[in-house]
């Protein structure tokens, strides 16, 4: 039985109950065994170390304290565990949501986090109220490539003044870039030299996993060293981060406290407070009530969601292999992440990348493994945060540098130039936009210039016009569009059927390719069979589907005569060569809709007759004109 | 012999040299003769007083003095007959024009609309040169309805006012009706009375002509009663305002200069000197420079160029019954008009519908009969200005009144329902929006709610799934998406694919409605096509064509098998059950378009053959993976 997908929303996947579908873990939970166990603890723990780092790092790109980023880190482990539909996922800090933040926090205060961080999740339950989680569809693959890797030069260059030792605030890409070059001679030896250091470990680390490889027929030797190998490659930002604090640590309490480059300085300890999020603040001696703060996030609120939202679903869809993504489930989630965060001061949360990418590898198994990150993340704040104190700026700089580098997606170029050029377009206005003026602007720029592009295809669809000839002789110049034509697109096939009709001849417009259409089209379809009437020359319809003769009969009440095949149009030519046209009209239906369910419902199998055969024959009826059609 | 309009540029009509295409006046003015001249003439004058009454309305209605509507409407007349390709518009100022010209000028002055008719004309050259013709297409019937409609219920608003004969200044719909409603105590009588009757006679005076019917058999004193009360009719403007002022300065001569209404006053003598455009003004005691005069006009610079061309584009398509119009020639001829009108202190002129309908009503035969208004514009300019001073203002509320109520189209709605629902939705977002916040801003916001909805089909296309069979008894899932996929439709199409997919038979897309695609959808069908092949699950492509395997085939590297007719497809899934998927790729031809070509030129009346018979055919080899695929 044919199932026909039509404006089918995004949840009816068939197979899971709602509340399987709505809070995942019932459907996982009750199978949890041992196994599970192990594997999700080795991989939530590992996540918990690249974390901790990465937190710390995001934090101060975003403009914060440090502690901000373990706020941030841990309720969406737990959140996601019982919300979300993807293992792999895991929900923190991001180095976008963090860029995104540090536009807003920039000469203000935290508060501006913590509150976008609130308001993104309830925009996201608006968003999923209102079906929006289409919108996510409109950002296209360009896009996304133009935008991380715009955004992966930004964060590089706004590490770089870590790396370097420099001191000096900055907005944007091009700023930062320019008082880097004007610092430059400021540059701190030691900083830099443990900066680089740190990133040339990082890289070799990082390849460290590839220099053995094994197979099931390896001996158990070489495959203990492999995974030696991998773990130390996965561990490398940890452990690259707690050496370098070591060192900093023996030399701060040998040197009376101090060292050599910049540290990150301290942390304040202890798990946050559960309180309200912030909905008024004070800036240095002024408070800023609740409709100032909204006013001053401006596009942010909405821009942060959609983002968000954004770069979960891509994470999603990238390690759900097979299966399909349910945008709305992972809305929900990430509106329940955000919403419950902003009460322990977090900023801005969505999926990381880079992290899930190390759960995956780790081997995670049910998303329980987030349960053991936040778990671990929650005994660091108690514990480890003075410790935190002598991370040195530089290395988490290399950290983060290292972890985007791989994110500059240069090699999509060639693929695409060679497929679909005009997707280079949207692919370097988002880059350009987004490094130039900004992320927000760039992604909006974005992806109103693929739109223009496909509008422009819609504009223009292929029109083929030829002179052909029937079975019994007699000629027709036959109009083929090659798509549905709507408003855009009405002047170019208004052209193709004059032009056409310069042959004198019939006009047949084959409506082969031409699904449905709009009132514009189908006003301009009328006054052309009003003009054809006066120029005494046949314009006829040919394979009209049930779904375009609803929109054309009620506005094309004259002269419009459709036919469904061969014979039909064989015989109509006849008639019109010999006794001119009709000036009667086709009688159409105005059951059409309940003809077509009928006929579906009748014989659900014949979808090719279904599809292409039209509902309506060719009928000429009513007083004939004299005259010469050909004229 | 085929044509396909492929991105066909709008000015590559056959059959007129590029001078006669550019300078339309070298093809018809050496066959103009005497008949032509006295038909011309008569129209010609018909419509010089037409203007000139709606001509100083529109002023006011700009807030500029009168002298500038009659200053603003003689220049396009001769412009037009040079280069005008449509023999019964009438470029001029009109009630649009002015309502936008009005939000420039209001608390400034007239420099501003000068400068802005100066604007607008660079910008319809830029637009001409970058062949921005293509933007009117994106504007659709229901947003043309939607802003007519607002803006004709917006000017019988403003002219309520002088109707009544209240004192006020205001702009907006909103303020405006509160202002009359605040002000409607000090109605003036006689003003309220003059204005009444004036209307009453309007309407009656339009009805009279169709008091007499006649046709080729009337008796001749039957037919030039009708022709007398179809002149009546078609002077009623002129007549009206002649008459009213007439009693004006009567009234005005015998009473010591006092009449119980209000007078249009003034209107500065004399031809308009022929200067540069002002660069700079001064407000007040201030001097505005060019780019602060650019920066107050903002949006409108680019609003006014474009709606003035899509008011002439919709007109010229209204009169040029059976021919198609230019839409760069009647870009760069209103281009010429406001470029060369601004340097006799023109306000933004277009084509104005009431006007250019009274020239077609008058029998005009060329566009000659522009040259015989503008002739009567620059006379009454000289000698007839003094005579300005005693039109009642509330008979020129009347006579705009009379002319815009019949824009107002409530009649399309019926049509729009039964047709295509959702059109309505742009068309009342426009109304709305141009009424209660403004006109601009509601084309933008209607034209853009439009391309949503576009949008919106674009990405749920109808796709049809079904279980289907071959003739060897194999059976299959089809999957046939109703129109090509892009990247807002590619995760309902995956959806689709992964839902056609449950069923563990092969999975066949027929592609027989997708006649080209994007980058994302290319990456999204190659994700799908490595996700089939993990779980031994076959996905063939059927009925594909060349330009849809350009863009897939760079992108889809593996397992990637096209199928082109029945048979091969009962080959190809006897063969999949037999020996299950094979994991090697499908030889796709890097010269895809070449061969497209060559088959083009081989064989071109091929056409149902080249548009549905796809280049590949389906191959399968290498390797064979053990395993039932419908696993």
């Amino acid at each position: 039985m044919p199932i026909i997908l039509q404006n089918m929303p995004g949840d009816n996947l068939k197979g899971k109950t709602f509340i399987e579908k709505r809070i995942p873990i019932t459907s996982w939970l009750p199978k949890y065994n041992t196994e599970d166990l192990v594997a999700d603890i080795i991989a939530g723990v590992t996540v918990g170390l690249t974390v901790m780092p990465q937190a710390l790092a995001y934090a101060a790109l975003a403009g914060l304290e440090p502690q901000y980023g373990l706020y941030s880190s841990f309720l969406g482990c737990f959140v996601y565990t019982v919300f979300g539909s993807c293992k792999d996922i895991t929900i923190g800090p991001t180095a976008l949501m963090s860029l995104m933040t540090y536009q807003q926090v920039y000469n203000r205060n935290q508060d501006y986090a913590v509150l976008l961080c609130f308001l993104s999740g309830c925009l996201m339950v608006l968003m999923a109220v209102l079906r929006l989680g289409v919108l996510v569809e409109f950002i296209s693959q360009p896009v996304t490539v133009g935008f991380t890797t715009a955004t992966s030069v930004i964060i590089v260059v706004s590490q770089i003044k870590g790396l370097l030792g420099l001191s000096f605030t900055s907005e944007g890409f091009l700023p930062t870039l320019m008082k880097i070059v004007e610092n430059i001679h400021e540059t701190k030896f030691w900083d830099t030299t443990l900066g680089l250091v740190c990133i040339a470990i990082l890289l070799l680390l990082r390849k460290v996993k590839d220099l053995v490889v094994v197979d099931k027929r390896s001996p158990k030797q070489k495959r203990v060293i492999a995974k030696c190998l991998w773990l130390l490659s996965t561990s490398r930002n940890a452990l690259v981060v707690v050496v370098c604090s070591f060192i900093s640590f023996v030399l701060h309490n040998n040197n009376n406290g101090s060292v050599p480059y910049k540290l990150t300085g301290a942390v304040r300890s202890g798990i946050p407070a559960v309180q309200l999020p912030p909905f008024s603040t004070t800036i240095g001696n002024e408070t800023v009530g609740f409709f100032d703060m909204v006013s001053g996030l401006g596009s942010s609120i909405i821009l942060v969601p959609i983002i968000a939202v954004l770069g979960n679903v891509a994470i999603a869809k990238a390690f759900a292999s097979g299966g399909s993504v349910d945008a709305t489930q992972e809305l929900l989630t990430l509106a329940g992440c955000n919403l419950l965060g902003s009460f322990v001061s977090s900023m801005p949360v969505t999926g990381s990348f880079s992290r899930s990418a190390v759960n995956h590898a780790s081997g995670v198994r049910t998303p329980m493994g987030g349960v053991y990150t936040g778990v671990l993340l929650l005994l660091a704040l108690g514990v480890l945060t003075p410790y935190f104190y002598y991370i040195p700026k530089a290395s988490l700089a290399a950290v983060i540098i290292c972890a985007v580098i791989f994110m500059i997606e240069y090699e999509v170029i060639k693929p695409m130039w060679k497929a679909s050029r005009k997707d280079l377009v949207p692919m370097f206005t988002t880059f350009s936009v987004c490094l130039l003026i900004g992320v927000e602007l760039g992604i909006l720029i974005g992806v109103a210039t693929n739109i223009a592009l496909l509008l422009i295809y819609a504009a223009r669809p292929d029109i083929y016009i030829e002179k052909s000839q029937e079975n019994n002789g007699t000629e027709y110049t036959r109009v083929k569009p090659s798509s549905s034509i709507h408003f855009p697109g009405v002047e170019h096939f208004r052209t193709a059927v004059l032009q056409a009709a310069e042959t004198h001849l019939p006009v047949v417009i084959d409506c082969t390719f031409m699904q449905t259409t709009d009132f514009t089209t189908a006003k301009s379809i009328s006054v052309l069979l009003n003009e054809f009437y006066k120029r005494h020359q046949a314009l006829f319809f040919y394979n009209v589907k049930p779904s375009l003769a609803a929109v054309l009969s009620p506005i094309c009440t004259k002269h419009f005569v459709i036919i469904s095949n061969n014979d039909e149009l064989a015989r109509a030519l006849q008639d019109v060569h010999k006794n001119g046209i009709s000036d009667e009209i086709t009688q159409v239906s105005t059951e059409l809709t309940d003809l077509t369910h009928r006929k579906r419902n009748q014989n659900g199998s014949e979808l090719e007759e279904k599809c292409e055969e039209p509902l309506l024959t060719y009928c000429i009826k009513g007083t004939i004109v004299p005259g010469n059609p050909s004229i």
